[in-house]
């Protein structure tokens, strides 16, 4: 296809339009370089002087001119369509371009009352950015408008295919870069059009911002012929429109074309798909923008080539303060602008400028779908209680507890059909949560053949094989105002430890700004554990996600491992109604034994923790010893070994702990959900031996409670990096946290229990030796442990 | 393109040699069944019964025969070619597969005896499979001929074309699933070739497995058009050849005519290259190949097709136990593959068979690239004392520690042209260390322009804005016998915690085998910090990857905080020697203090953590408080911090302790650089306060100490999740790791100080007050600490 340049493009903008136009982005850059450079003299009414440079020079500009651009011509859009949009901004280093924009747009001012929108406040907004106590460099939550902090590179598609979803009348302009474009996140987004229901769903116009330079590189993308990429392009789904150029005004004549066919075409798939209920995928519209990086700022300084290369990346004009020839150039850029015809005299924009972007809510800056808790409704839950499996005594049935809490997500889906999705990476049926199809599909707007099990444009979980995906458009569907859970191996969320960092600090910092309103949480289930990779043995065991998360403000992390079906029940309830959180719970899709009724589950989950009496045998006595547990095979195991201290050791004192909240066990100096040490040592002794039975790294139980008076008595198992594709028991053998250990722990641990327990001691040591022996034949664990269960 | 079908390949295999092939792959399809289900019968010379099967069925059926016909075809062109050649699989689910491959070309016997190649051997194999006691259902490494475990999926081209770089004789053959491909990494991995230089490296050949299904799920690359599929590979810079169809016999004359063709090109590409030292990129061929998921298994189970469709994944006849329908098509299934035609009487392959594959190092199963440590040879290091600041006196000069370090890794490039390379997304010159560009380029083999800086490709330096990439292709370089280091920003290496877990897991299990050679370690220099992101702020500002690495197994992380340029050329030295462990190193870019001589340095490295006398005031008798810091920032504001103790309260006894190697502060019994209980008494003392300033998360310290007889008297300083755009000095106090703070610390935890302490202590307060005053004013630090400099 023909590139539309300066002469194939007859431009659909009449002089007029195209001088506004290029008034307003002429505005922007002048907003973008005033805010990088300057500290005072934000009008340049007299000669720039060092003093008004500021003293240290952070910020990006060769994204900013691009990113203006597009978004001027975003807003022609809007305006003439009233459309309902917003802008991701992929190169999200270019912040001081959208600040600009937001400013211009009156928002930044209505926000942020001491910035006005006029010289004083102008000035305030050019020293704040990237100044102490100002704001950061880059696209973050405190930026009007803005979904997607633009630090992390790589993530920007998924966030607005995210955000798109069960929008129907949505539109996001989706700035993409082309470092970005070389992450695996980015490279895996494009086919997210083959999730997308064009009838039901939003669109996303992807702009490809070609301006062929990193830091220091060249991009990949920008120095493959021009033929593969078009074809990558179209291989993925798209129609691409080149649009290329470094003369602004013809350059704004092709973008406003290739913006008219994109809207147009969208227009059309839209209307066909609503028309004729067909959520099949089109051939969805898309952008190539080639224009030069760093486009308007310097030529050449230092006699090095600048615009048009990567040394236009950040600061161009590197010392202003030293440089007489640095200072003048950058009076020159900026004079180049012309602000004297874009600001009044109380540097209020003209009216011509302020008469071209849209109004109220239309504004990008200001539409509420980017401060997605404006918009959120809460969910519909049917009583989970109604699900509950019905225990009549400890131990018994043996459930699949993701399964049981299927049978609830399948009723939440349908009572929310227009807000709730599900996410996971071709899991979905494999952690057991299946009755969701009874109500549902999964998300497929592609080729279907009738092998398929569940495929359909109408689907409402989303299943794709990369946790990337999921988590990116999970976010998105999030940051815009709706609800849902992420459902994944436990080993492979690690997958995006560095994504769910950003989406802390996201919280973190939106939880501070006024107008930014909560959001809901962040839910993941990690069923498929460590203890039970049968399967697949070591590639698949870690649980450290749970440490990673715990890194993170406690303001924003809650982590729980219900040890069966109805706690799992009335935990989901509780992520499902919670707000700006990242909610970890980690629950086994296995067959495993049910330990508490409903009432009981859902007390033991308000209290977080708790002693368990029919499990303990210290009768509101001081115990000997206190043996704890966090997570469903470490709470099967811990019961096991309380039942074998019973038999053989009855006038041991055991007090029986478990913990469903993790949080609880840290100060309540440290997290909200932090027991006093007065609630910690009454639970947990102050002196006697406790053996933690832990689900994850035991280190972080120790890190967790290394404060607490009896700390020093707490002896951790948990899971210590040895494992292969074995047996349930012989995993927890391997790893020292069976039943049999955990007895020898606590005899080791009990002063004076006398040669019966030094008896015990030794057959526990023969039980581990022969169950291993017996699995090394039979290939299963030895009945004694496959089929125990706990006594009436 | 016409695709390779039936109708349209005239075959290159004569009849006789068609009829070997696909007995050979029978063969192999024979074993990869048996291995899942049997237990006993294994060549079923009499009725397959229930107790002949395994009690626990485990594994992956579906890719396996499509493995196995590309191993055979693969065979055939290294045979008629001579070629050295390996193979990476990316549905590393299939290892029964490559297990039967390897079984059938002797190696497996080879390595491991009582898996001998014959009946006996044979129900060994079969047993042993994802059995307790046995071998892991994945490739994994204990698999011969693998480099890339087949857990976690994503990873396969990138190992591929790491593998390839600098080993110009060799051919990669990458299987990348239709699974896999929908993830991040892999989805970047296609344009690795424009990073190959096809004089100086290998070839990769991809063959993408289009089986079209999932666990659950059919795949997106099947289920977009077809032309779609040619146009995406197209455009990744491949020449895709498809081949399909599902009757084997012409299923082979396509496959032996496609890899006939890609071999040839691959050929004339290298002879091009290589005769013309032409090194850019062409256009590389490679296969779609698009064969029935679970091919020759079952058509139907239980009324339900299953060849061809997600239900072939695992296992399609799930219980030949208690189902007689499944146990007889079970046995027919086995007997499908005639094995009593394939097999002697005592169970050997016939002779055939044996003739077929090919021998020696030649086998894909025993070439060494697979087993790189046996390839690996030393580095030549320039003696890293040679590139030392000279020290007069602690404190002076200020430099670049990276920088240092540049000049010597310059060195080290130019004396290992042929197996060193360094590897970084888009960052080396931006972390200080391009010095390397004095003696190479980097890497790029795509388009290049005038503007250009130190783009060819002959360049050793592999930039690509994609840890993921950097990640992946180290890790294959490592993995077949080379060396390297890889650089990036500390937070976002984060990016591949799930990559380094994997590679984690196959070092600490490589090591337990005895015929696995340790290969170079994997080394980290992770600069631009958390606490220098002036430019970026919040989302740039994590210390976390520590954590993440501490949790694998102590017997393969080390974790360094060189304080400054020369201890850093120290450490580097050392992990640039080391084999098989994983060296994370912590080191600053900015401009900062040197402390030590060369010598002082090198002795403190060896030792890992050390008393620094110059710095301390308690001349060997027992300190009052110690000061301890690890890190280059948290160092110098310890340092600060005992300057103003010594100033204004020269009485008090301050020891002043500094930590190299994290590793030191574990207990000997849980890391084998762990001190003893005395040496840690020794040095940390008993009872006296510790205050310690960290550069990570400080739960760390804790977490590492928690044993120590001084635990309890610990008080760390560290990231606190706290930060923005902001000056040097800021972040530090909005962390409390400033020295005022520390300070203040001393004051708070020592006991008996008085009036003048208590002066200091509000002097420290003021301090901090009137730095953040100054630099929200002034935009920069304030003189008092921006030019603060150790007293001579």
């Amino acid at each position: 296809m023909e590139p539309m340049t300066e002469s194939t493009v007859q431009g659909p903008l009449t002089d007029g339009e195209l001088d506004r136009l290029n008034a307003y982005w002429r505005a922007a850059n002048y907003l973008t370089v005033g805010q990088i450079y300057l500290m005072d003299n934000p009008l340049l009414r007299e000669k720039l002087t060092p003093e008004n440079v500021k003293p240290r020079l952070l910020g990006h500009w060769g994204t900013s001119p691009g990113l203006n651009l597009i978004y001027a011509h975003a807003n022609r859009q809007i305006v003439s369509r009233d459309l309902d949009a917003i802008y991701v901004i992929g190169p999200g280093h270019g912040g001081p371009a959208i600040v600009a924009n937001t400013w211009l747009e009156g928002t930044y001012s209505e926000l942020y009352p001491s910035i006005s929108r006029d010289a004083p406040g102008m000035q305030r907004l050019f020293k704040q950015f990237s100044f102490p106590g100002g704001i950061p460099s880059h696209v973050a939550p405190e930026v009007p408008g803005s979904i997607h902090e633009g630090g992390e590179l790589g993530y920007s598609l998924m966030h607005a295919y995210g955000a798109a979803f069960d929008n129907p009348d949505l539109v996001v302009f989706c700035v993409v870069g082309d470092g970005e474009a070389e992450t695996g996140p980015l490279a895996a987004s494009w086919l997210s059009n083959a999730f997308l229901n064009p009838a039901r769903d939003g669109a996303v116009l992807p702009i490809l911002h070609l301006n062929g330079w990193k830091i220091a590189n060249p991009t990949v993308l920008d120095r493959i012929p021009g033929g593969d990429l078009q074809s990558y392009l179209r291989g993925v789904g798209y129609e691409p429109i080149l649009m290329e150029g470094d003369d602004p005004t013809l350059v704004h004549q092709a973008m406003a074309a290739a913006m008219d066919r994109c809207l147009d075409t969208i227009k059309d798939i839209q209307d066909h798909a609503r028309g004729t209920g067909d959520g099949t995928r089109p051939r969805w519209p898309m952008i190539i923008m080639r224009t030069p990086k760093g486009w308007t700022g310097p030529k050449e300084v230092d006699g090095k080539p600048v615009e048009g290369t990567f040394r236009a990346h950040q600061v161009p004009l590197s010392n202003p303060h030293g440089n007489a020839e640095h200072l003048e150039q950058l009076e020159s850029w900026l004079r180049s602008y012309r602000p004297e015809e874009l600001f009044d005299e109380d540097g209020v924009p003209i009216g011509e400028l302020l008469s071209l972007p849209p109004t109220g809510t239309r504004r990008m800056s200001a539409n509420p779908h980017a401060n997605g808790g404006e918009l959120l409704r809460d969910l519909v839950l049917p009583d989970f209680r109604d699900y509950a499996v019905d225990v009549e005594k400890p131990g018994a049935p043996q459930v699949e507890a993701t399964h049981v809490l299927g049978d609830w997500l399948r009723d939440v889906i349908r009572a929310n059909p227009d807000r709730f999705r599900l996410f996971g990476p071709d899991e979905v049926a494999s952690n057991r949560l299946q009755s969701a199809f009874e109500v549902t599909d999964r998300a497929w707007a592609a080729r279907t053949t009738p092998l398929d099990d569940h495929e359909s444009p109408e689907g409402r979980v989303m299943e794709v094989l990369s946790e990337h995906l999921c988590e990116g458009w999970l976010e998105g569907y999030l940051l815009t105002g709706r609800h849902g859970l992420f459902t994944s191996y436990e080993a492979f969320i690690h997958v995006v430890d560095s994504m769910v960092n950003q989406h802390a600090k996201w919280l973190k910092t939106s939880r501070r700004i006024p107008w930014r309103r909560p959001i809901a949480s962040l839910n993941y289930l990690l069923s498929s554990h460590v203890w039970r990779q049968d399967h697949n043995g070591f590639s698949h065991q870690d649980p450290g996600f749970i440490d990673h998360m715990v890194n993170k403000k406690a303001e924003v992390v809650r982590i729980y491992l219900p040890p069966d079906a109805n706690t799992l029940l009335s935990t989901m309830d509780h992520c499902l109604r919670s707000r700006h959180y990242i909610n970890v719970v980690v629950a086994g899709k296995q067959p495993a034994p049910s330990w508490l009724t409903m009432a009981e589950a859902d007390l033991h989950c308000r209290r977080g923790l708790g002693i368990w009496d029919w499990a303990s045998t210290d009768a509101d006595t001081e115990p000997d010893v206190v043996m704890a547990c966090a997570g469903d095979v470490p709470t099967m195991e811990a019961l096991a070994a309380t039942d074998l201290l019973r038999k053989h050791l009855p006038d041991l004192k055991v007090r029986f702990v478990n913990v469903v909240d993790l949080m609880r066990l840290q100060p309540v100096s440290e997290h909200p959900h932090g027991l006093t040490d007065n609630e910690f040592d009454t639970v947990f002794t102050t002196d006697k031996p406790v053996v933690f039975a832990y689900h994850g790294y035991p280190t972080l139980i120790h890190r967790l409670t290394y404060k607490r008076t009896n700390h020093a008595n707490f002896h951790v198992r948990g899971y210590k990096e040895e494992g292969t594709t074995t047996t349930p028991f012989d995993m927890v053998m391997l790893n020292d946290l069976d039943r049999y250990k955990l007895v020898i722990d606590v005899i080791d641990r009990v002063d004076g229990l006398g040669s019966r327990a030094a008896h015990l001691r030794q057959q526990m040591i023969d039980a581990r030796e022969e169950c291993r022996e017996y699995t090394r034949e039979h290939g299963e664990d030895d009945p004694r442990v496959a089929d125990w269960t706990w006594p009436a």
